[in-house]
C-alpha cells in the first residue's frame, strides 16, 4: 500500500487549459483526493492567473507553476501519462483503460525515486501529436459509445476527478468502516421475535392467521429486517407498548 | 455481466440543486458514461428550465422529469440509496464506500425488476434527515481528511461521474483493448539487433566498446525498447540509412 507520501510524487499536469474555472475544479478535485502537485503548461498566463485569484482558490492552486512547454513541466518525472478520449486519432501509443492505467501508476510510484506526470489536454482539443510525443503511454476513462455522434471528450474537472479516483479507491475500505452501526446479535434477534409473537398473541392476529405465526416464520421475518442494536431497541421500546396498550384495554374490558 | 438495458434501471436523482450549470455537468457525466435517467427535486422549477434551455443540453436532460418531492422521485424505486460527504452528521444509515456501494447497487441491478436511485443532494448542505430517511444506506467518495479543517463536500458534477464512472469500471477492459498497436515478435527484435549491430561494427563502436558487443547485450537492450510491430519497420528503415551512408563513407575512402 502506498502512502501519502507516495501520492505527493504524482503530479497533475493541465496543458492549454482555457478556463479559469476548470482550472479550479481540478484544483479542488486534487484537494478531495489528497494530491498536491498541480502544473500548467500554457503559453498565456491569463487562465491561470484568474484561476488563482478566485475567491475559493485553495492550497493546491496556491502552490501550482507554471511552465513553457510540456518539456519542462515533466522534465523531474520518470513516467509521462497523457490522457485522451480516443476518438478518431490514429493512436501511436500503447493505450490503457484507466482502472488498468490506475494500477501501473501506483505500481511506479512504489519506488520511491519515481514521479508520474499525468497530462491533460485543452478541453477543445486535447493533447496535440507534439504532446503526446512526451508520454510514454496513454489512459482513457471508459466512456459510452453514442451511434452516430463522435463522443465528446469528458469535462476537464470531471475527468481529473475520475482519474484520481481511481488511485485512490483501493484504500477507500479502510477510510470509511468508521460510524457503521452495530448489527443486531442473534440474541436480539430472539427478543422482538418473542416480544413481536407476544403482540400478535395479543392483537389475535395468532388467531385469524394461525399459518403465519409459527416462531420460525416471525424470526424469519425479523432477520429480514436487518436490524442494528439502536433499531433494537427501538422495536423493543415500540412492541412493549403496544404491549401495556392491550392490556390496558383488555384490563378495561 | 449487466447490459447496457440494466444499467437503464438506474436513476439518478438531484435534490434541491441550485445551479444550472451543475444540473448540465450531471447530465453530461450521465451521457459521457451510458446513463440515461435523470429526476431533479426541486421547490422551484427555475434551475431546472435554465439547465434544459442551455445550449448543449443533450439527451439526458431533454428527457429529465421534475419531481415535487423525493418520495415521488423514487416511488417506483426498489432500491434508493443517498450520497453523503460524512463529515459530523450523526449518521443514522449503513454507510458504504463507494467501491463496495458500486457493487452493491450492480448487483441489486442484477434483478430485471429492480430499479435503484441514487440521490445527489445540495450543493451547500447536501441531503437533508429527512431526504436521507428515503434511503436505505449510504454512499461516500473516499476523500482525504484535511487535518483541522471540516472537509467541503464534492462538486456535484464531480462526485456524480465519479459515482457513474465506479459502476462502468468493471467493463472498462473489454472496451478499450482495441486499438493497441501490436507488439513485435521475436523475429523482428531479432532483426533489428543484428542490423544494430552491424550498424555498430560499421561505426567503430564494436572496436572501442568490445564488451557491450555481445549479441545478448544487444539484444536485451533491444528487447527492453518495448517495440511494437510498426515501430520495428521504422527502427529498420533508420538503421538501413545509417549503413548505406557508412558503407557510401566508406567507399568514398
Amino acid at each position: 500500500m502506498l502512502s501519502r507520501g507516495d501520492l505527493d510524487r504524482l503530479v497533475v499536469v493541465l496543458v492549454r487549459a482555457r478556463n479559469p474555472s476548470n482550472i479550479g475544479a481540478v484544483a479542488r478535485a486534487m484537494h478531495d483526493f489528497g494530491f498536491r502537485y498541480l502544473r500548467v503548461v500554457n503559453e498565456f498566463a491569463m487562465p491561470f492567473e484568474a484561476a488563482k485569484s478566485a475567491v475559493d482558490a485553495g492550497a493546491v492552486l496556491a502552490a501550482a507553476e507554471q511552465f513553457g512547454s510540456v518539456a519542462k513541466a515533466v522534465a523531474d518525472c520518470t513516467l509521462v501519462v497523457g490522457t485522451t478520449a480516443v476518438g478518431e486519432r490514429v493512436l501511436q501509443h500503447p493505450l490503457r483503460a484507466l482502472p488498468e492505467a490506475g494500477a501501473e501508476v501506483l505500481a511506479h510510484l512504489a519506488d520511491a525515486n519515481a514521479r508520474v506526470a499525468v497530462l491533460f489536454g485543452s478541453e477543445k482539443t486535447g493533447l496535440s501529436n507534439e504532446e503526446l510525443s512526451h508520454c510514454e503511454w496513454l489512459l482513457t476513462i471508459p466512456m459510452e459509445e453514442h451511434e452516430g455522434v463522435r463522443h465528446p471528450s469528458m469535462n476537464l474537472g470531471q475527468a481529473v476527478a475520475v482519474c484520481l479516483y481511481e488511485l485512490v479507491r483501493g484504500e477507500a475500505k479502510v477510510a470509511v468502516r468508521v460510524g457503521v452501526p452495530a448489527a443486531a446479535t442473534g440474541a436480539e434477534v430472539e427478543r422482538v421475535t418473542l416480544l413481536l409473537m407476544e403482540v400478535l398473541e395479543k392483537a389475535e392476529y395468532s388467531q385469524h392467521h394461525p399459518a403465519n405465526c409459527e416462531v420460525e416464520d416471525i424470526r424469519r421475518l425479523v432477520v429480514r429486517m436487518g436490524l442494528t442494536g439502536t433499531d433494537v431497541m427501538v422495536w423493543m421500546g415500540m412492541l412493549r407498548q403496544i404491549l401495556w396498550n392491550a392490556n390496558k384495554g383488555a384490563s378495561r374490558e
